[in-house]
């Protein structure tokens, strides 16, 4: 874990995103909270040259529509022609037909790097349908002490089948590749207060991923690890007038200070 | 209104946002505060399935354009034909003919549940033109103890004419059906020194629609005291150093910590 | 500097931003913050109207696009027609052709008032090429004491040939017309770790522009200082946990606080 934010402040990654303009803002500020350096560009004929001067790309779905979709396609395909990392974050797949189609056919033309959902989103890409509630996961398919064994078989397999690292991130967070699965317990459950802690991850995992090549799975998961981290240490921050707004905010601070040793420290994994 | 708090806490309804760019952050982010869940989406191709699983629509235009324009006409009817709460805030109307022009379209084919504004958007909407000062209202009409009877009146029978409730925020707040009209006086001035409280208004109180079928005049009431008293609250936690930006998060905060007892015992109105 | 800053909050300048989705947020509420008032709109259809209420047009093309980009043409031609301000911040030009060539498109229809970037978007504006990385200068670019003669001088160059004032931001802050250069030392290297610094600046500086018609250099070169400054105040108030996020709240808290004496008193510059 430690060398894995180490290389993230070291070599300072470009990341391209493709993200909704509802957490936009706090994507870019995370991204550079850690030491990466965020492009936003989702025009046609934008995409491909900023892509291009980038290490990875983070493509985000969240407020996907007929003019950015288009561009997701040719930035995700130039970015992988060109060996960079990529990243889908399925904002809503199984909230709409639009959303699960869409994630759907970039999974077919696009070899991600990574997807990083929440568990409705990520069973509605394995089974081709699902029953998100709105952008957050259904109560019925949290992942807890209970689901963990079958959640985890179930992580291994998807990634398998897909050939690509599975994020599965909520109250227990899952990073699996068809082998391993790490197991992550860091966050509080007011990170579900704030929009957006999701789409941050997004943006920061595409960063370790870059800085961390040939090491992807501990690096998508030391990124969890980082964010919930994040979340512990923004917490004990918070005064007793403190909200949501502010937790935000404390949430970027905290990994705008962290560094390997912290990230080491505080990182609960177990690897399964 | 602490009931009408408290059905939003219990009840967490989905609230589905066509709303724009600048302020859309906090409006997400003042919706999980209250105790909603937000979600966006703007594309034609996604916005009837995303309103279908949503309790409420809040459609706003302070960053219209020619591919969401269709985009509030098809949510809107669809939210409608489902039974779904559905509020309009007509950022600028009156500042461009687009805005004006698309408003008084949406409200000719929409049957709007409530229409939230500043009083010169609201003047626009009732003469079909005004005189909007960008998107803040125009001083002249300016809603004082002086003009309060003749607004009052004003908003009520506006309110009969479209057959929805008309709430005017401002320094004096008005809600009104065509038989009854609250006055609220909860808030302070420097909320005019931070974009979107306006917008995150209209997000929380088609949340505290949703949540209080039957009972929407009183709703949408309890909402703008809710905003107004978080007005408040924020303002007693600042510091002297801070200004406008941090005054938003404190806003937001007070929205997150505020029960239905907080919102019963600092709400501020008397019913005309 | 002082009369600068006091005829923005004296005038209230209503200034229209087409704007990027990152950072449109945070240039709303800075330019509330100083004393002015914002409204974002971007539709081709709704733009011209727009700009005719207004004072001044900040033109940035942080997330370009096939359908704003005729809107930046529509309204930067209607401005100027009125004789309003008109500002433009070349975000990413020389990362990619779609930005390079939309802004030198744009240089070349409309005479802007100011063009504001860093050195490696302002080179590449002056040369037709660059290497811009991502958003960020390239540091083989940066100004410094041993560059800085020729920078004035190429910045003055660049001046008179576009016939409008250059301001070049980074650690050393350039901003010249034909004859004169403002040298400004204010700011500090944390405001790079924020996204949006650079963009909020041109709001500002928009702001100051249309506030003192006839004083443009020194109210750009106020605007720089005031920004710069608010960057050194706001650290001040920096706790051991804050970060980038806490941090942009701040900055903008400072310019809320800012009035004229504030700023002649801790404005850092020389004219060469």
């Amino acid at each position: 874990m430690k060398q894995c934010m180490e290389l993230v402040r070291k070599t300072a990654p470009l990341v391209h995103n493709i993200t909704n303009y509802v957490t936009v803002n706090d994507v870019a500020n995370v991204l550079l909270a850690c030491g990466g350096s965020p492009i936003m560009s989702d025009d046609e004929g934008d995409v491909e040259d900023i892509t291009a001067i980038c290490g990875g790309l983070n493509i985000n779905i969240g407020t996907l529509n007929q003019r950015t979709i288009p561009s997701m396609f040719l930035a995700g395909k130039k970015a992988k022609e060109l060996g960079h990392k990529v990243l889908l974050d399925p904002v809503g797949a199984g909230a709409s037909s639009l959303r699960t189609e869409t994630a759907l056919k970039l999974m077919k033309e696009i070899p991600f790097d990574v997807i990083r959902g929440n568990i409705s989103e990520i069973k509605t890409l394995a089974f081709g349908s699902g029953s998100t509630k709105g952008v957050d996961a259904d109560v019925a398919d949290a992942v807890t002490d209970e689901t963990l064994t079958d959640t985890i078989a179930f992580a291994k397999d998807l990634a398998a089948k897909l050939h690509c690292i599975i994020a599965v991130t909520g109250a227990i967070d899952l990073v699996a590749d068809r082998e391993t699965c790490y197991v992550i317990r860091n966050g509080r459950p007011e990170m579900g207060r704030i929009t957006g802690t999701g789409c941050q991850l997004s943006g920061l995992m595409t960063a370790f991923l870059v800085a961390n090549s040939g090491n992807e799975l501990k690096a998508a998961a030391a990124a969890v690890c980082a964010m919930g981290l994040a979340g512990e240490i923004g917490w004990s921050h918070m005064k007793p007038e403190d909200g949501n707004a502010t937790y935000r905010n404390r949430i970027i601070d905290a990994i705008y200070h962290m560094d390997g040793e912290i990230l080491e420290k505080g990182a609960k994994y177990e690897v399964r």
